[in-house]
């Protein structure tokens, strides 16, 4: 609940915005949108895009303008959010429960969805013959796969992967495809090592298909995916489609990857100057970890940006000023060390931008964006987005 | 907006919610509440608790069971909430800027409401008679102090705070007294150096209101606080008023100062099992960042409890279980390094309960508390908190 929304409704600017206010740059999600669209489009495979970073329908229409596509989700409440606009071709991309399947089976029949789950144990594959009892509807699984140890799923070549497809059938459901995720692609930061890991990943992917193949499994859908291995594949032969989620806004951690550059984040926060400690070359802002997520993922790469980079009011970055220290509503913003700068004049009523760390992270604080375009400060629209499960 | 509203009211017992959820164990909550009432009754202070924490009016109604008290808060929003609710005397302590004392202002026009702001510089104290200009009401002001190099805030013995002090006057508003925050103290873990702690911001805030009282300002309110230091002050003479806010639920950063034991933390998210990775010794859990917070604040505390300490269903500690790693809706469950433990049996389906780093930012993912008692699985009731600003 925000008590703010009449107030936030009526901004037509930005100046009149409360501050902490997440802002969303429609012209760099298009960019960031048609990027990968190219690629997918030049590669051959299926864009399936991830709402996990979005929750927004309105940001599901840019990435569809003419009728709802292909998507993943992570929770079964973006699913049914998802549904509820239109959206039948849908992933779950997190391992399933017995309760989760069942729950998302009943979106199927309620809603006519086709929502596919994910699994990787024996365990899962036989409970999903009272999953297709208990509401009458023969779930359609992927096989998870682990192609760089990063969490879950089956390595190719584990014999326990003809196991699980075989007590999938067995169990009533029906197996569509594998499906990988690149996780680990997020610590890298060269190309070389960024192609490798896209080509890593597929091979990994599309020797499992043909294990289950050449095992009498039809294995339809060969599918994969991480924002940077997503930009990166340079030959996707074998696979049907490709999963990205963080791509539509990026953020400061792809920019370290080297997947994006800081002119393509599309969403910041918005934050006003409070106070100053100018003796320690402290400014401090009204956008605390409660706006800007407590995500440090830029910690271990080559430049941490602590939690952000501070931009002007109209999105200009301020060269080498992030935002070091955070508690709950209070930003410090100080010169990053060693950088030699000093901290420009940013009196108490001064408005900046601050760009996430972590896209996925950062959004999920806010209950909607408030979206504008380049340095204009006109607020085009106000897009919901949708949390919880 | 959380789509599943009507599954999770409908939830008797936490059997039947989904996960993750968020737990609140009513009877931890009512004996920390009690713990601090008690003590600063010792001590002869007003309790002004901080509802950063629990952004709920359910919460508030045990802290004052009778009538609304005098609260603090960490956002406008947090203001308005409980102005809605009946509380008239709030402190809003988070340095303000032109727009938010405007804002807070004609809140108090609105709902009769004695918002007291908070400031640090000549700036700001100038800004007020614009302030009482445009919204016809005179500023109630706390001069922020600075104890102990945390974050905002003059020094006792800086100039500036005659200075402000004066500003804030000629201003046409009200200098109210003056607080401070001792935040430093989360950083201590021995009893010795809390108790310093505590006196240090004590004397600190006692000597800033006697310069004041010198030079003619009245200084009525004299007020400090933080979870660790109120728990260790002794003896708070010349301090009208406590403020604390993570004590009500406590978390595992409190539990590393030496504040609390596990077994009086209020809060946890219930999370059930999705997979495991045998030869990792790792368990997948369907509890990520999304519903623990991104928060590692035991990261340089003397035990790293990685995103959160791990219980079995009903609350009990599974020791030297953590969550080693989590991504945006997994958490992988592992075995603290070094500890020599092996992970218990926890097959797919199996549910538990993970204990908070930080207890404000883990319910701030949250939309409400699902209320229980101990090892009972009843719900006894589903309490709002709110969000945003």
């Amino acid at each position: 609940m925000d008590t703010n929304l009449e107030v936030r409704e009526a901004a037509r600017t930005i100046d009149a915005l409360i501050t902490p206010s997440l802002l969303l740059d429609r012209g760099r999600l298009e960019r960031n949108i048609h990027r990968l669209v190219e690629h997918a489009r030049k590669l051959g495979v299926v864009l399936r895009p991830h709402m996990k970073t979005a929750k927004s329908i309105d940001v599901a229409r840019h990435l569809f303008p003419r009728e709802p596509g292909p998507i993943t989700v992570s929770t079964i409440a973006e699913a049914e959010y998802f549904a509820g606009h239109g959206f039948r071709d849908i992933t779950y991309a997190v391992g399933m429960s017995p309760a989760s399947a069942i729950r998302s089976m009943e979106l199927c029949r309620r809603a006519g969805v086709d929502l596919k789950l994910l699994l990787d144990t024996a365990e899962q594959a036989d409970a999903l013959a009272d999953v297709r009892e208990a509401t009458g509807v023969a779930p359609s699984v992927f096989i998870e796969l682990d192609c760089d140890d990063h969490r879950g799923g089956l390595k190719p070549d584990d014999p326990k992967l003809l196991e699980v497809a075989n007590r999938i059938v067995a169990a009533g459901a029906n197996l569509v495809g594998v499906l990988a995720h690149a996780g680990e692609s997020y610590g890298l930061s060269t190309p070389d090592a960024l192609v490798k890991a896209a080509e890593d990943e597929r091979s990994a992917t599309v020797r499992a298909a043909e294990t289950l193949r050449a095992h009498g499994h039809a294995c339809p859908i060969v599918s994969l995916g991480s924002t940077p291995t997503a930009h990166f594949a340079e030959n996707l032969e074998g696979v049907t489609e490709l999963r990205a989620g963080v791509y539509m806004f990026f953020d400061l951690v792809q920019h370290g990857v080297g997947v994006c550059g800081l002119d393509d984040i599309a969403i910041s926060v918005l934050a006003t100057v409070i106070g100053a400690k100018p003796e320690k070359g402290w400014v401090l802002v009204d956008a605390g970890w409660m706006a800007l997520s407590r995500d440090r993922g830029t910690a271990n790469q080559k430049v941490d940006q602590g939690y952000g980079v501070v931009c002007d009011e109209n999105g200009r970055v301020l060269e080498d000023v992030i935002v070091a220290q955070a508690s709950q509503e209070h930003g410090i913003l100080a010169i990053r060390a060693g950088s030699g700068k000093s901290m420009p004049e940013l009196p108490v009523g001064t408005r900046v931008r601050i760009l996430p760390n972590h896209a996925c992270a950062m959004a999920a604080q806010h209950d909607f964006y408030s979206v504008v375009n380049g340095e204009d400060p006109e607020i085009e629209a106000r897009w919901e987005r949708i949390r919880g499960w």
